[in-house]
């Protein structure tokens, strides 16, 4: 296991930046090229990649967070981030997100503390912290910040056990995904998650209706608010640090959703449908919200208030029944907000590219600046085996106008349950559709990377090219089926017809 | 071989639809669902998926446009489609392609013989067409009309053979590469090419420059018009329907391309600018341009005006030297329409999203309405081994803005040559690129395949999924890795949470 996280064969090593607010150590990834040069990057592997640590997957990560939190209950009173940024304070979390975000560059554009701060308490964006999960780094959800990448894991009724499971959950941050959702409904929930929270140094997210209704035998027609909120208190007290509620989703808006062409296609968001047609209620979760309030502040797990009738085909894009939860969804974050406690708002789906535009700025109308948070969003419905691409095309145009966190798609999307390698080449393309958006949004020093890139293209650099791509592994490999170590040039041109080669050879 | 082709697998066949202007017969695919609709789409593959042919590569494929190049011999004189076009005449080409391009629909908005010509008229499309190469089905590039792709092949000195490349030009067209150019530049580039006009459906390209430069022994100072211009002669003859042609890069360009992160990155033009440094000399390929004009008129070969110039990194998109090439490649095309010739104008490369829609809006400005045929472009330089992904984000996004045709560009683009499996992924990915066009772009009818496939979702029809999808072997493989023929759900949620079932069941 300590193997796939060694840096030191792609060139790079952990290194840690201090605080100067706080004494925190904020641990980065350092490339060091050929030509003396080092390209700092974001790094999202936690102590995996530090020389001195040893792996026990049964003893569980370090818990970086827990000086700050046991500095707190010594103070005596537990508050929210939200709170805390309202209130004009720089907690260590904040510091040490604003030195992540900065990658290589010392620039005056740089993100500081109080740009943090500032985006927290204005509602932009969130820092998702259960002080149950220690473990987890701290990292900031919002557009004014680096996009990020959630990796969706977890069983089905048809397969996986928890091995597995914590192996896709450590695979998904060792490629890079920001946050990682268990989305489990199949054996052993409780375990699975537990198992995958004291392992990985992210965020860990969650829909806690999955294990809900898994407590009621998969009978809707017996699920209650009583149950769920067991099952809430339950996952709070492990450690999640923010939960899809599907919220949003009402009465009202069930006779469009059914016309739809492809009707509701979150899981969420068919259960809770299926329990009001039943009861002929209101949604227990919108009923109770503020109940939910106010246990989520008590551990500051955000909300992800999740889009149960997010289209899932470009025929039902953009309908009314969508934006007719959006528009509840926006009246939640605001009572959300009134309880100090932070929120997400879910996106889709199936998207074409030009109603893609509109998501964004319904989103950003309704829902008052709180961070999106998209799936894909897909651009064509043909794409099966293909979907991690024709969702990277919508994720990555959505991420430049502004969304904050791209849920990845992986290849097998519709088709079947993803196992480690989908894992992999769905957390890279997302990589790669994020970092397009960072450069297109001018992230201050995003695109410095790719300028090393092409500096060691140009000067034919090979092992810098390869460890400054996504996955380094790949690269080497690929350039390697047909070449042998030490040549100039690779196999796609030959030595006489490299065009960076005859350009040189003009000057 | 045959094996490859077999339509029957996948619940398709081979269809013909009769023309009403001409008496021609246009091969379209027929998927024919569960629920006894038929769904017909573009179909590249000619008589190879045709039941009733017996493949023979050392025989060729049947040349479909041969009665209509033998009725335009018996007539004694020699016309391009352009100059037809001009001058009022459908062709039963452009009636060929007008047939092709509606896919599924009675529409009243569907495309007509009297707009393909219009449309060619105008130089805004390209209906490639050497009469040497009545092997190629009629196929048109044009904003107005469903976005095309392009497979590049070909070896390098460090590997291929040519059954190889005639593998891999196959492969390309059985998933769905509307031309293929042959970019060999290592042993017996003109036996490969022969095999591969005579064994694809497809216009061809190539990159004359490069045998040019093989006969001269790879010594870029020995090149002369002479020996370019007998190359030229030797490929329109064998049937190559459009070259890339460098004309557009002059002396004036150098200084500012040569400070580049990346200088020149297009093999083409590397190879003019050391010729023209070598020999203080303007390009003769601008020099020589009406010569060209006049040998390409002949045989109704296209220019494709070559970017010798587009940006090989991101930090180099847009530059001087980028859009200074592009105003000359606007006023080449100008001559070639004067001689009835058809152009097309080649774009970028590596491009960042927030800079791709200069680049379309100063192709429009510049060329006159001329079909852009870009490269991806790459919205990122740090992607190496999923720069199909990179470029596809890019590529998509300039197809909704008008690119007419979207060069490939495969996981193996910067690192080595691309093998066959290299070669489907790389097609596959930019079909789906090029649909998400269609669609946002209003194609008449191009959502109607996604709507059949929404409806086999909800109606849970698995076998018409695959049937619909790219890559109905993919999809095929994948679904079933973890669950048996004849489940009703797929193993990423099980039986129990499928979202799609669990609102079905509300109903």
């Amino acid at each position: 296991m300590k193997n796939i996280f060694d840096l030191s064969k792609n060139g790079a090593k952990k290194i840690y930046i201090d605080g100067t607010l706080h004494p925190i150590k904020v641990g980065m990834r350092e490339i060091s090229l050929q030509n003396g040069k080092k390209v700092c990057v974001y790094d999202t592997t936690g102590a995996y990649t530090d020389d001195n640590y040893q792996i026990d997957i049964r003893k569980g990560m370090p818990k970086v967070r827990e000086p700050w939190i046991k500095e707190r209950e010594k103070e005596g009173e537990f508050h929210t981030q939200l709170w805390y940024a309202r209130h004009g304070i720089i907690t260590p979390e904040m510091e040490y997100v604003a030195i992540r975000e900065n990658q290589n560059n010392e620039r005056e554009d740089r993100i500081t503390p109080e740009m943090v701060r500032e985006e927290i308490a204005e509602g932009r964006a969130v820092l998702p912290s259960n002080y149950r999960h220690p473990e987890a780094e701290p990292m900031i959800i919002g557009s004014k910040f680096l996009v990020k990448i959630n990796a969706n894991i977890g069983n089905s009724a048809l397969g996986s056990s928890i091995e597995e499971e914590v192996e896709k959950a450590m695979w998904a941050v060792k490629w890079g995904a920001d946050t990682v959702m268990d989305l489990s409904t199949g054996k052993e929930i409780h375990q699975t998650r537990e198992a995958i929270l004291r392992n990985v140094p992210v965020p860990i997210g969650t829909v806690p209706m999955y294990q809900a209704l898994e407590k009621v035998g998969g009978e809707i027609a017996d699920l209650t608010w009583e149950v769920y909120y067991d099952t809430l208190v339950e996952q709070c007290e492990q450690g999640v640090d923010y939960f899809t509620i599907h919220a949003g989703i009402l009465q009202r808006h069930l006779p469009a959703a059914l016309k739809r062409v492809t009707g509701i296609v979150s899981r969420g968001g068919s259960i809770l449908a299926k329990w009001m047609s039943i009861n002929k209620q209101e949604n227990f979760l919108y009923t109770h919200f503020e109940d939910i309030c106010k246990l989520l502040k008590k551990y500051d797990i955000a909300f992800s208030l999740g889009d149960g009738l997010r289209p899932g085909s470009i025929a039902d894009a953009n309908d009314a029944a969508q934006f007719g939860e959006l528009e509840v969804l926006g009246e939640l974050a605001k009572i959300a907000w009134k309880h100090d406690v932070q929120v997400i708002i879910e996106g889709p789906g199936h998207v074409p590219m030009q109603k893609i535009r509109e998501n964004m700025d319904k989103q950003i109308k309704y829902c008052h600046g709180a961070p999106f948070y998209t799936l894909g969003p897909l651009v064509s419905d043909i794409g099966a085996g293909y979907d991690h691409i024709t969702s990277a095309i919508g994720a990555a145009m959505i991420g430049w106008m502004g969304t904050a966190m791209l849920c990845y798609v992986t290849t097998k999307e519709h088709l079947a349950l993803p196992n480690k390698d989908d894992v992999r080449e769905g957390v890279v393309t997302y990589k790669l559709a994020a970092h397009a958006a960072d450069i297109a949004k001018g992230h201050p020093g995003a695109a410095e990377r790719d300028l090393q890139m092409s500096h060691a293209r140009y000067e034919m650099r090979w092992n810098d090219q390869f460890n400054l791509s996504l996955d380094p592994e790949r690269a080497r490999r690929m350039h390697f089926e047909m070449i042998r170590e030490g040549s100039d040039h690779c196999s796609m041109c030959g030595p006489h017809f490299c065009a960076m080669k005859i350009t040189k050879s003009i000057l």
